[in-house]
């Protein structure tokens, strides 16, 4: 059976802007790869409603999954749940358990649960809540589409508590060869070994340092004799130039 | 007259598998912001044909500039130049400028032009030659889809000689302000600020760090008069808590 598949949609200006730096992606297909689920796509588009309207309706009937980051804050531009109800056609209210959650952790903090953090208590419909070990303001998943938080330490800690409730597939299994030899010697019997290993995904990754060129390739897939019998031929082919 | 706005499509499964973490995107969203060029959108698909030329139609045809990087190279996974003669319905062929360019650089290094570097001067159409001062195979302008390596260091070459060919606009200037304070204190006052600011973004980026909550206010706009004026009044909003 083939590995569920999913999309990313990162929400927010700024990593649109160049202000910052990707963090949630790299995290996430790194644990997807992990669990079986085979990351297909990610968009990332700026805090505009109909944006993210659209990126959410063509991504969920498009994959298995899609997770969201980023937008569920108690600020302004925190329009994401707004944006998912309204691509669901849901409306969108305070949500009783969602809102005991939050009273609970404000209560221990010793701070005043105000308007603003009570939007982070607005979930859709029927939406299960996705835990927030660290700020208590939960993610959640309506249908096959998953809301987590942008800052990164807490989309982890969501991703974390996601994961073992979604059906995964195989692992995808990944071994890399470093090679000192520019791509345009390589490419011929590399292609020939793509050709023979048709169940793998072998790619090339070119690199320049200090002046020397060479590729790091990498083979990928799910059956470990097969990829272990694929890297084996590849270190034959390239004896004398592997790091 | 707004700037002119802009997607940018990565290309490649290292990204989507986990193994890379992107550094073109963030390069070229400084770049463009610095070049009055507003980018709404990044997609990222993996090596697969049908994936990359539906992204290519769908992004050209909404922005007025579409810049993607990777999958240019001599090696059998390297499928952009394929997919982005599809998108626009032309033959591939190899170009007789872009065939001289690499001659001239594989003659001074000594290296054999073979059939798999030869695919790298398979140029679709007219399309305007992008100049690759690291290792000579050319990026190439189709209409308003400008195609670059996936190399960080040849992307960002790239993006240097192509940039002052393109008319820009006024460059997106930014403005930041760090609170120490929850995002629920701060978030009534400043949806009054953006509320009176509709002109500018203010965008509110959490994080904690070692326990505490804080936020990254940033305010851009164009004006930078305005800029000034809505930082001024959001400094004066909270006196006690900046960093």
């Amino acid at each position: 059976m083939p590995n569920p598949t999913a999309a990313m949609l990162v929400i927010g200006d700024e990593i649109l802007s160049g202000r910052t730096r990707d963090a949630n992606m790299y995290h996430l297909a790194g644990e997807l790869a992990r669990h079986g689920i085979d990351l297909a796509e990610v968009r990332i588009v700026s805090d505009r409603r109909e944006a993210i309207v659209a990126a959410v309706n063509d991504l969920r009937a498009t994959y298995d999954h899609l997770f969201t980051c980023g937008g569920i804050g108690p600020t302004h531009d925190d329009i994401t749940a707004d944006a998912i109800a309204a691509a669901f056609g849901l409306a969108l209210h305070i949500r009783a358990d969602a809102r005991d959650i939050l009273a609970a952790h404000y209560a221990r903090s010793g701070l005043e649960l105000n308007a603003a953090r009570l939007r982070m208590a607005r979930i859709p419909g029927d939406a299960v809540l996705i835990d927030n070990p660290l700020s208590s303001a939960p993610g959640f998943s309506l249908g096959n589409v998953h809301v987590m938080a942008g800052v990164p330490d807490i989309f982890a800690a969501m991703v974390a508590g996601l994961l073992p409730r979604l059906t995964g597939g195989t692992p995808l299994l990944s071994q890399t060869l470093r090679i000192l030899r520019g791509e345009g010697e390589i490419a011929g019997p590399l292609a020939e070994l793509a050709a023979d290993y048709a169940a793998l995904a072998i790619g090339s990754y070119p690199f320049v340092k200090d002046g020397v060129y060479g590729a790091n390739i990498v083979i990928r897939g799910q059956d470990k004799a097969l990829v272990d019998q694929a890297m084996t031929r590849l270190a034959r082919l390239f004896p004398d130039s592997q790091l």
